[in-house]
């Protein structure tokens, strides 16, 4: 299956200044001409917190404590990722988008360091992204790709994370289907640790570990979830969550900007495949948490070694039953995982 | 404030061999004599599981299918760790105890790899780690530190991890007010960063990180929740959890068993004060995950370095409003974090 991954590209600014970008699917949208008819809330009142270092662990905590106010499970009525209608101006001016991208106005980051954004995948407040047509998915990840283009070669910024929380289970404070991007000013500690052990396995054999770990999950074959020719969908051998997800594209590349059109048009069939089978698991909506695995911005060492790759972590493990990061996760780092991974992979090839 | 520390141990076995220690505050209860009158279960159906290394973050993970069948919030007439009375036998057979620790029916590690405890803090279904009288707050700590010399001393054991979660919203599946013990074949990632951190500051500066970090928050005072001559509790300067409190000896040891009997009857005061703070903080129990952070067992560089405290995270940043570890901190190890250490620790000081 190929989808025209072509999309049209406007940015714009809201009445506070934070950048929109529309992601359209055809041209002469007429974007730019419409406008923020709300008040701006001052700015001191939008940005604000401080990075702090913490000495044991090695890494940077976030402080935001204007995110304390901000929106929690607003009605569809209130939604402020819906686009505006008369009466009710919302995020997005637009009366109707495809793919819309704007600054977070409570952003988890502090001013001058990093930056926060909100990707809307759709104007249907009652979608989610298994529900999305293969276009519509395939314009996300050109949103996705744009922005870790752009912000990675932005001043300051050395890691782009882009990622989407699903559902009240994972902490989402806003039904409308959503992902979000966040700019870094440093490398995560997950990239981190990947890129230690991938220098590691590199010394000890000579090879790139993630083209280990894929090729031993394709010639195990039991962890295969779902495949085409440009992407492999398993459950990795030590996963971490009841049902975790990697979705690799066939070619290793570093980061989602790398990835050839071919690779892009052949990514919804592989994903919205994967998110059906999650959904249909349990008969019900599955909450997971999908993250972009991606280089660091502006490393040659990293991009050399890191592979992108898309990490699902669903946390029902049974109808009615959540994988908590309890004391032993949360005070150990040390997982303990209640479904086998090879089972996992079957009762999601099950799920067909 | 002086507690008598002094506990009375036996040790037992259940009718499938698992063993069951009474720490009992007085002599002569007779424990050794009270038999468990059940059938035993198939040690097939108990213990099974794997560990299994995951490449990408170097780390163990370990697996326990068994798990899933758990028993899940029974209501308190059904509580397998009340004590037994006529025609409703629990894993622990004594008619009532002061503290009683066995091995877990359901333990996250695999036979023969690591062991699992539960501790049972009180008799009193209803009661929680806050409600404890001081005396029986020690008794807890014994059982504790007990454990650590115990299973530290065994073989295979490199790290010994007590902690207890608390609340649903943390995963607990049990009510009735426990703790738990890993005795791990490994030392945990935490543990293993803790020490490298240790290292490096040993390295840079000549001096221990603990005794830094304690000296600061001293120095520093606002961030101090509660203090005796013995114990500090106070919230680190980058707190990764809305209201997140360390415990820390004044006097720098590496493990629960390195502690000496002042320090041992001095705890109880701090730490009970902190969690009655924490749960009229909201006016509501807080739902928290307490771990205590200690040195592997055996290892004459980390005892060196390390240093043991209490970790109290607690989950709760409002009323009606959780900490989620979604995809920020999941995905790519990045916390953003709500509450300002310095707010949260003058929220705790006034809920007095």
């Amino acid at each position: 299956m190929t989808i025209a991954a072509q999309v049209w590209k406007t940015a714009t600014r809201l009445a506070d200044g934070r950048e929109i970008i529309y992601f359209d699917e055809a041209p002469g949208s007429g974007r730019a001409e419409v406008a923020d008819t709300r008040e701006p809330v001052l700015a001191g009142d939008v940005r604000a917190g401080e990075l702090r270092w913490d000495p044991l662990l090695g890494e940077w905590v976030a402080f935001a404590e204007h995110r304390q106010a901000r929106i929690f499970l607003p009605s569809a009525g209130d939604c402020p990722l819906c686009p505006s209608r008369p009466g009710h101006s919302t995020e997005i001016p637009a009366a109707g988008y495809d793919v819309a991208v704007f600054e977070n106005r409570f952003p988890a980051l502090p001013t001058g360091s990093g930056r926060c954004e909100v990707v809307c995948f759709t104007s249907d407040h009652h979608a989610s992204f298994a529900t999305l047509s293969p276009r519509r998915a395939a314009t996300v990840l050109a949103a996705w790709a744009d922005r870790t283009a752009v912000l990675g070669g932005a001043d300051g910024i050395e890691h782009v994370y882009c990622f989407e929380n699903r559902g009240e289970e994972v902490g989402v404070t806003l039904h409308h289907p959503h992902g979000q991007v966040y700019a870094l000013p440093f490398v995560p500690p997950r990239t981190r640790r990947y890129l230690a052990s991938a220098q590691a396995h590199r010394s000890r054999t000579g090879h790139n570990l993630f083209d280990w770990l894929l090729e031993a999950a394709v010639a195990d074959g039991r962890r295969i979830v779902a495949r085409n020719d440009h992407w492999v969908a398993f459950v990795p051998e030590a996963a971490h969550w009841p049902f975790e997800v990697l979705v690799f594209p066939v070619r290793r590349v570093p980061d989602l900007a790398a990835l050839d059109d071919a690779t892009m048009s052949a990514f919804p069939e592989v994903y919205l495949d994967v998110l059906g089978r999650l959904d249909r698991l349990f008969g019900m909506p599955m909450p997971y948490m999908a993250a972009w695995q991606q280089a660091p911005s502006g490393d040659p060492a990293a991009h050399a070694e890191l592979a992108v790759h898309l990490q699902v972590m669903s946390v029902r493990r049974a109808p009615g039953k959540l994988k908590f990061m309890a004391s032993t996760e949360s005070g150990a780092g040390v997982w303990s995982n209640d479904v086998l991974p090879e089972a996992a992979a079957r009762a999601l090839r099950e799920a067909g």
